[in-house]
């Protein structure tokens, strides 16, 4: 396994669909739980603890509001640990944010986008970094950019 | 020992002064450590075990920034938690004070104004609690009360 | 009666449903009113002693916008005081929190989350302050800790 | 006496001199009092109802931070409640703002902008209120508007 | 005509109904007109100086974004002028509230709570303005408010 | 004369210095002058036309707080109006920033960045204008632009 | 060709319809093309280089976020260039406002209102620009404002 | 060369110092260059280029305002890009902090906290990604982090 997915609340499962197809299709390991750092902090050591063991390489941790469990994982792993800010009903994640981006010096989070498409962009910065060592992901990054360009250049306005 | 307060970083010594004199006034137990939920975890976790054997009835956590402290004691124990957000050099403590108050349902966190009167108003909140266990704190903190009405009648003006 | 709480409006009523049902899980006695800091000052701070007299021990004021009410129920007691800031049409809460939080030094007010989440953290603080003083509170909360944390590993995801 | 200015805090008397030698330079009788709405509740009703005996048509309240004074005087009376937000040091006034200008329906508070400015121009519409039934008032008013413009006629610019 | 009601957009109309009912409630002379800082200056400009000569004593501006309306109203009179903040597509009436509360020294507006509780208010606000002159007015505004106490402790609450 | 500039304050002629000196450089004709749209509204407009009959093409608006000056000016002309939010003493530009941008449907303001940097700013945007007419000025722009391409290229790092 | 729009993404043609129409009413020459300053730098760069050949006086950039693109054309042009910040989802535009108006001091946008206001402006602005220049333009211009302002003065208000 | 660092300006060159030494100590290779996105875009996309042909796995943009410079830079690669949000005068950073975190999807930018901090954040960042192929560097941030743990223990707190 070589990534470990997070998220602090069920709720946000529905974040996370097309960062996972990403994942199936880069066919890249990866394992996905729901463990939050204020509602289950026990149960959360020992899974990142657990994670290490089975060789995971990356952290990607999905919260809102306080926000606190990309934070967390940090606090406990020297393995780079991503953080995506849900959006919250009342504040629109910009509390999410704030709480993941704002660490203390010496434990960095690599904080993304709120929302979906942070999440995503999260699956592509594991990849990006899972892509150093392994020159197959690497390869399959640089296509996936050309065809995001190409994508692009094929759009046909009709006003 | 009665209260323990928790500050997640050495500068925020500066920001306590005003309150430690008032819980000397009051004659109430307390205990100040720093420590970290970012930067020491597992001291802290053992801390928050250590603390509520001591008989602690309250914790006040101080912290800036992410600010997941207060959040993560209250994770950990069923205790009421007071938290005070630490003013941060570019944001101004609107980061430390989202982080704090903006907790999931389930684990509470009390929070206070950002900065120094913020553990002032932490210390004063502590003692409320207590006092409700202890009529000569409720006693006390009411002519606190009196005393603030008072001076304020006694001002005089001169423009 | 052991906690008063108070609603600065009845649209407000909307927002307390699942900690009143909490509050009646744990079987702890309390009492709701509507009443205003700014629409009714006088019934409120009649209410205030009243319920003082009734032996009331914790105050929870739920209010928006303005939101002057828990810190106007904390001018009038050394009881401690929770307040929950409702989420506002236009600026979702956030005048609600800043005019809760930003208490001045000396009259503390236990700011919670915005909205319905931010009631029943209110609840929670509130047993927890109780429970200080009250064994079988402070056990029932355990219990409630332990259950939250067993939900979440429950949880199965399906993607 | 015609106006009556409220102070929340000895610390705003640096922001009202400008305000208060215009009162006198426009010779309308007023009143400086400090009352806070959270420190001194009691002294502040017994005032605005001293207050209204004596005459008074405009009350002035200048808060910070929760800043629920000018909306406290506002439940208390009919007659025309002006807010002049005072900068705070983390949040500089928009918590202030937020708290005085967002009142409920039905207790309406004229908010002026943040600080020394803000208490200025609080005289200058409590002079505007009272110029409706004093013609003296309104001329000078009128000539102050006219000088005002001139004076910025006659700025001769050197670059 | 007592009160000179302008709006910055014909879309402004919805917030104005409970207000205007409220103005003929109180059997107070006004009139209601469209037109924009912005977009018709020149009208804007002629109808200030029509509306002063008819008598009018008080003007409520109602605008959103930008929101330079009730500035504009108040560099060309030196009638109270009332400001109300509409709500906008993006930034929620932030933008229209800063706009309208951030007044430079010298020519005041006293702004309201942002929407539809912004015009009720301002017109409330105008109300107690014209009271200091008009007995029956004022005598009218404090059987509202009585009514308005006597509204919230009537409410029973059923859980 | 090609650019009008008009600054909402004496306070404005510190930020437009280095401004000033690149039109000086760039050898353009223009006039710089202190109006404000809400305390010499009248000379404001006065000037907006005599302005436009001596030629002018460009108008730069330059304002703190409220901010209407640009708005105004583009409210009365159908030339390109710039605007520059001038940092505030409380808010720090951002209550200038959303009063300039945030304009109606209609009434275009080509907004900067906040302060001082804003004004070089405008006047370049200025010049650009000035350059699809004017060839020599479009051919200092590109040389403006490479050289400051080479500064950044020659600065020499030494840690 | 005079005006080339470039917006960052298919989902911003939903904001263009009016200014378009506008476009084609003021019989302007324009292209729309949708390129993305993240997701297709190289096609972006081309475009402007082609853009400029084809004789372009006004580039218009449409995007939210990150909102790079309005920065990326002015960095490679000397040519004027307008930005529209889009709504987005959790921050509503607030951040796509800040990206594209807080430009560093030697690289100008004329930065416009958040949304589909915001391209109608952008083309009135860019109009503004070429009536510089084109006479027919300008006075197309003017009867624009002039029936805009008559639009205002025919609406009749029905309480 | 491991890490290639890159400043938006040279005043950013303030806010490394702490960062570099760590590198330093590490023993990693790095390369510290000033470009902009803004002011000298080909030189940045030069650069880019040269850095993957010298072997870079990571690359840090260090920016402030509109903050364009970490996005464009991963607009060009698909290694991993960490951004460096500075303060700003104004703003204070808010500006940068959201122009570079709010990626759209497809282009992911590592976000790190404001200032000083966010660049040591960074440096330790790119040393974990680093970390998963190179145990030496993974060993060195165990040891990093448990000293960072022990000066957090021996704090000795004098009162």
């Amino acid at each position: 396994m070589q990534i470990a997915i997070i998220l602090g609340s069920q709720s946000d499962l529905k974040s996370v669909k097309e960062g996972v197809e990403l994942l199936r299709k880069f066919k890249v390991d990866f394992e996905l739980k729901v463990l939050s750092a204020h509602r289950s902090p026990k149960q959360l050591t020992s899974y990142i603890q657990e994670a290490e063991k089975k060789g995971v390489k990356v952290f990607i941790g999905v919260a809102g509001g306080s926000a606190a469990l990309p934070g967390v994982i940090a606090s406990q792993t020297t393995l780079p640990v991503i953080g995506v800010p849900v959006e919250t009903k009342s504040l629109k994640g910009l509390d999410s944010l704030l709480s993941i981006v704002q660490m203390p010096k010496g434990v960095p989070v690599g904080c993304m986008t709120i929302g979906k498409a942070g999440f995503v962009n999260a699956v592509i910065f594991a990849l990006e970094i899972l892509g150093i060592k392994d020159k197959s992901i690497s390869l399959n990054l640089k296509k996936y950019k050309k065809d995001m360009a190409k994508q692009i250049k094929d759009i046909r306005i009709k006003l």
